[in-house]
């Protein structure tokens, strides 16, 4: 199988793999036990918090161990809420196509009082600075918008916004779920208040994230029970999946400059293979983008179909999130770049790792031109649009 | 090191690691991809839900996977909160002795205006039917009991309490954390609405957990996003953890038998050497009892001195809930059942697992005894005692 679907999760790296063993087989304590074994589990947390804080330019008391993304997100909105609504803040400023982790929570806020503004994407996938400031009210509680988008891969300009959001007053958290591992992150330079990611998203384990949080801001919980993560999040800490989790973001970070040239060429190769299918459109800036996703959409196709025939020819593909892959709606993050929904329907997300090589996006390629002239050839629309009685959108 | 501090955290059984590692490194997918790798990963998490389901009793479509008992505790609480809430219905009956994550969960509540009734605990550890019974209001929306102990190990009357609470038309749940795996468990036939356990607590991983909440019970979102887990928890779902899980509960069910014949003799005779101590007393009934729970109180002892002495002995020991050893207070567990506050900070909780050898509980015996005489030896309190000038307790 030729694996194209990293942004919906990674295969571990060996090293990630290795690094959890000892605390399953060895040092199993739990941190919060005052004994040998419990206090070399703990020393292991103390370690992959440094480490990690490190990587993202803060302090170690300044990251929160949580159970993922979602978690993250959710417990970072959840806590500028709250922080708002003390001081009378009750607006909050995101875009329509964040990941559902930030907008249902945003809904679910709205239903508290809130009021959400969700700013429009351009048809490139970017958000502009100035949209963020223009939005900024008096009683912003919080701007959250994510680094990179995990359907089409555009990077924010995330420093900039975190400056207007820093020079108003108002916090800003941003879902680096894909971009973690992925692109540089420095939080104080990038000015970022809160950053939520997954360690699944870069060969680490699955069932593990982090909540940066900058000093001073106090979080609410979402668990509550135990006194573990600074009594902010309870439950006995996963330290087998903490500390791979460091190793896994080690490795990805030390590896950017190195994977950014690698999957750049491979990715600018299989857009630029893909395009010459007649009818089809990238989705998402070709430049301000990861240098890993792959995002188009093929007129007269429907998606699901397009995954299934390229499932049986070996090659692991996606519509868009994995997260929402059983539902019928079209992406929102497409319709929200402006695409139509019967183009939306057609999509293809081919996310590649540092593990792929070119001859399978080679193959990936031809798969791809075969499968869509197969799918038009026996497609009603696609006749009717051939034939002139229904007009080519892209 | 002699481990003793497995209601903290356990050692993963081999198997349990073993059966991770598949779906790390190649059924790494996520389990809402449509390709291969996704599928054949929601074919292992409907794998591992079919087994659980027919390990506690249930239906597949009643088990929620979360990140561990916390989260679960959390879960079951607040969705059964806002249920009652619907019908009018603030009010909640719990035990003082319950874990934090319940405990703390009810404070929150009541800050939100419900209504908590916190049934007194016999100095036995036992909570009796018939309290239930009478605390049981028209508003009542939610009675949570847990199963078991989680520092003197007593074993509730689990299902004559779900009776009574089904009579009255009440929603039942039960922190079974220290009891899944340990003792048999049948949803229906003890007449339990909602369960939580977590993994790491028989051997099986960290950072992964069960709420069970029969059909009809509509839970609500701690973690709001993608579509996983029928909408009801967000986030990737950690296919290894979980698969590992099921394997851990299978295999710490199918030994219930041998283990409590084996660590209940193993357990007698830690207990009886220990009481042998003068001025000791055991904590919790002594067959109404988890087969691996001892704990007891010695007068005239600081808790924490013990620990860190046996700790150089070799022996991993705890005072109580290892959730709570950085702070200062004396157990809440220890205090409900009545014991003086002088007497609840000389506490000492060894918790057996099946790994367990009687040399290794004859060591422990031994330590703990010269230990206990040795602190006693050089402790102001203790010479009070002895020369009369302050009364004992026990």
């Amino acid at each position: 199988m030729i694996y194209l679907d990293n942004a919906a999760t990674t295969k571990m790296s060996t090293s990630a793999i290795e690094a959890m063993i000892p605390y399953m087989e060895q040092t199993y304590g739990n941190p919060s036990s005052l004994h040998r074994i419990g206090q070399e589990a703990n020393e292991a947390l103390t370690n992959a918090r440094e480490r990690i804080a490190r990587l993202l330019g803060c302090e170690a008391r300044e990251i929160t161990f949580t159970s993922g993304g979602s978690e993250a997100d959710n417990q970072a909105i959840v806590s500028a809420a709250y922080l708002g609504t003390k001081k009378g803040k009750k607006h909050i400023i995101s875009t329509a196509f964040e990941h559902h982790a930030v907008l249902h929570t945003l809904n679910k806020l709205e239903k508290e009082g809130f009021e959400i503004t969700l700013l429009d994407v351009h048809e490139n996938g970017l958000i502009l600075p100035e949209q963020v400031a223009d939005a900024i009210r008096e009683d912003t509680a919080l701007v959250t918008i994510m680094y990179a988008n995990n359907e089409i891969g555009t990077i924010q300009p995330i420093a900039e916004i975190g400056q207007i959001c820093h020079e108003k007053g108002v916090l800003f958290h941003t879902d680096a779920v894909q971009a973690a591992g992925h692109i540089e992150i420095d939080v104080k330079e990038q000015n970022i208040d809160m950053l939520s990611l997954s360690a699944h998203k870069f060969h680490g384990p699955k069932g593990v994230g982090v909540l940066y949080a900058k000093k001073g801001i106090l979080l609410t919980n979402l668990i509550e029970g135990g006194a573990q993560e600074r009594g902010k999040r309870a439950g006995t800490e996963n330290i087998p999946a903490i500390m791979s989790m460091a190793d896994a973001l080690e490795e990805a970070c030390a590896q950017i400059p190195a994977h950014t040239k690698k999957l750049t060429a491979l990715r600018d190769k299989l857009i630029d293979g893909l395009l010459k299918i007649p009818h089809a459109v990238l989705n998402g800036d070709a430049t301000h983008r990861l240098p890993n996703n792959v995002n188009l959409c093929f007129e007269g196709i429907e998606g699901e179909s397009l995954l299934l025939l390229l499932d049986h020819k070996g090659i692991c593909a996606s519509s868009g999130s994995a997260c929402t892959s059983g539902s019928l709606d079209p992406s929102h993050v497409l319709l929200a770049i402006g695409r139509p929904h019967e183009i939306a329907h057609g999509s293809l997300r081919l996310s590649l790792s540092a593990y792929n090589t070119e001859e399978e996006i080679d193959k990936a390629i031809a798969a791809v031109t075969e499968v869509v002239a197969y799918l038009r050839s026996i497609s009603p629309v696609w006749r009717d649009l051939e034939n002139g009685k229904l007009e080519h959108v892209i």
